[in-house]
């Protein structure tokens, strides 16, 4: 019974062992590439287009808003797991408050993709002041995890 | 007649011109870097996670393929916009071909594209041969287009 406890032990430490192989195998300076890489596009549509729109610097466009909208819904999940205690020493401009304040980044991470939920649901409504506002609501998340978790630019 | 022609004219090119403004002032040193970066993604879910599972490197998850095959439909929606014209010498591994042969070019995207969503459909499905299967054509549509567009690795 105890051979076969430890059977089952040692199965199940592999198991977790092997799930973890593809993800353990990446550089930590590709995880930084990465995840720079969301911000990068993030930047992109947040930055460069729907901001822009928001405060009439350019034209607004309900349909690419409806986009760029869906866009940050999946970028915005993507750079967190490259956040990983390995990449701490990788030059970025992650502050050190990123891993040692993990609860408060988690919950600027959980306020950021909430924001851009509401934002992708507003975008349908046609309602185009109440996206505007929901586009003020969605920078203010942006630059509040900045304002602790990244270095000045 | 001819002057308030005029005049909707000249408002029809400010428009444009107007439109156009948020785009065009984006440097192509900066179309680059986030074609590239939604580049950089795909390979972080394409070929460090779907690859590896179809492949049987990698211990097969149905729920990780449905988020990733959903992030690479966004994803492979991103780069194509960065491929412009005035991008054509900054550095970066895109061939000539890229800006001769549009055509071609826009039909490797569209088939990647059209690969990505059968896996977003087929991921839902739970059968796991067929997104293996499935896996592999989008391997091929990545492949294919690198081998004509980009410079080889």
């Amino acid at each position: 019974m105890n051979k076969k406890l430890f059977s089952i032990g040692l199965v199940m430490v592999l198991g977790a062992a092997y799930s973890l192989t593809s993800f353990s195998q990446v550089k930590p300076e590709t995880l930084v590439k990465q995840r720079q890489a969301a911000m990068t596009l993030q930047g992109k549509y947040f930055y460069l287009q729907l901001r822009p729109m928001a405060q009439g610097k350019s034209p607004y466009d309900a349909n690419v808003v409806a986009r760029d909208a869906g866009y940050l819904e999946a970028l915005t999940k993507m750079p967190w797991d490259g956040f990983t205690p390995a990449t701490k020493d990788v030059k970025s401009a992650a502050l050190p408050a990123v891993f040692t304040d993990t609860a408060k980044f988690k919950e600027a991470q959980d306020r950021l993709q909430s924001e851009v939920a509401k934002l992708v649901s507003v975008s349908k409504s046609g309602d185009e002041a109440a996206v505007k506002a929901q586009i003020g609501a969605v920078d203010k998340a942006c630059g509040g995890c900045h304002e602790t978790f990244r270095e000045k630019q």
